[in-house]
């Protein structure tokens, strides 16, 4: 099965109690490509970049079986630039700097050789962007998943709950639901959103786990405590990647196989968090990942049956 | 098996954002009562009231196989009183009065009928209180459990650090745990408290679970996501009652069975916090346990083999 990931390819400059590095690749669709292409071939691109991006990394993305015919290189521009700094409690960030650049100019085309994908991840982006990209789509995807934040809620929020009667999935963090509904309970924020289009609904907080709920099912997969996040930083597209690069390789939506998707997700999202940038994703074998996986289910594992 | 619970016995006022109550009846040895007395009998009571307490209450109690003889009925004075107000977060709250009156007095003996007790727990008091608990034993219990709080490490830091050396647990919140050690990672704060003294440590977070660690193992639970929490108020005393009310029924302190009676924990917690006070401890039924238990199994069971 084939996975189209929409989404930014960026330099980042990032600070963390930890250390500061002044320029790393991040964007949303660069994690989501190198979590989802442990899993899945061919994870097909769909970015802008200026001619600043690294050839190198674009290699590196291809010879994981990331497709690059849907990444438009402009002369002459700047690739998309954010910085920010991340407080004590790494929950929290300041954006310091949002360069645009390229992005300002983001009118995605679907290569032909994209029509077809029975799996669609849209990254956080303008909500018309990713409503362009859906009625670009020949056949409609098996699967379609999108992310999406408050900065959208603000200044394009018919927009946006316009998509969100297109899309199978909301991917969003507590914060995104609670303002997306003005609930401040997540269960009564789920319901609500449901109620605007998405079956499915993924509701990421962070250290504290991940909430997938559909109907009245709810399941819950936990963050794995670990001793220092050192930059967390893409950790939600991260997620993203894991979650949807195990749905297309696996060609399976029901619900008990989210379930595997989102622990398959939490264990990249906590191998991300570990180094600057996607350092760790290029660096971890499937071996790694199946050991990871393992802790999570001895994390939560208990035998309720002599209770 | 039977369980000390020492703590207090009390009059809460309670304000949140669904309700108000002038006066129930609330203290960390109430709550782990009812809580404990759903699995073990006798749970023997080690507190201090006024003569205001109500009768119907203590009968209540003992009806559920809660021992009385060590709780002191003062004559003329008043019991404990906490008033608070919680935000919309019910995460965080206000104390608004805090009456020691007979409290202030408190110098627990532990009745000759409660020696031999095999398992101890103690709530949130003054380090030297719960230090002459331990001593007055004549037996040592098989696992002393103990709560604290940010008060008792502002001014009796010292003291707190001797009893941490004479317990098998300590059972805290998160802010309490990295208040303890001075460290944010929760991870790294548990290593540190493991070498305080407990073996075991559980640190709770609320709506985000808890957490179990002893030596290099973990285990997480997680809190049932709740459309509403009417009344967070005693929801970790009740969690306390139910861990240490599984542990005494079973008599086994397995790290495997700490992990199911952490469960059996979060599961009273979630029903505490339907109503105001203890409210729905007295009304449910080993059924209803049960019920709430599997629900909690089925929030966080998935099938790795598949993967």
């Amino acid at each position: 099965m084939s996975l189209i990931t929409v989404g930014t390819m960026a330099f980042d400059a990032i600070e963390t109690p930890f250390g500061k590095i002044n320029q790393i690749v991040g964007g949303s669709a660069t994690y989501v490509a190198y979590a989802a292409s442990h899993f899945v071939k061919p994870v097909q691109q769909i970015s802008i970049v200026g001619d600043d991006f690294p050839k190198e990394e674009m290699e590196e993305m291809k010879k994981r079986g990331v497709e690059m015919e849907g990444v438009e290189i402009v002369p002459d521009k700047k690739s998309f630039f954010w910085s920010g700094r991340y407080h004590e409690d790494m929950n929290s960030r300041d954006t310091l700097i949002t360069d645009l650049n390229v992005l300002a100019d983001f009118d995605p085309t679907i290569p032909e050789s994209y029509q077809g994908a029975e799996f669609l991840m849209l990254g956080n982006l303008a909500p018309k962007i990713q409503l362009n990209v859906i009625q670009e789509l020949k056949k409609r995807p098996k699967l379609i998943v999108m992310d999406t934040m408050n900065f959208w809620m603000e200044i394009a929020m018919a927009e946006l709950k316009i998509v969100l009667k297109y899309v199978d999935m909301l991917m969003v963090n507590d914060a995104e639901a609670r303002q997306l509904t003005g609930q401040f309970s997540l269960v009564k924020a789920a319901k609500s959103i449901m109620e605007m289009g998405p079956k499915f609904l993924i509701i990421k907080k962070g250290e504290h786990g991940a909430l997938l709920f559909h109907g009245d099912q709810v399941f819950f997969a936990p963050a794995l405590p670990l001793e220092e996040v050192f930059d967390p930083t893409g950790a939600g597209d991260t997620f993203a990647g894991g979650f949807m690069g195990h749905l297309a390789a696996t060609n399976d939506i029901s619900f008990e196989n989210m379930k595997r998707a989102i622990i398959v997700g939490s264990a990249m999202a906590s191998f991300c968090v570990e180094k600057f940038g996607p350092t760790r994703l290029k660096e971890i074998t499937r071996k790694d990942i199946d050991i990871r996986i393992h802790q999570f289910k001895d994390l939560v594992s208990f035998d309720i049956e002599l209770i």
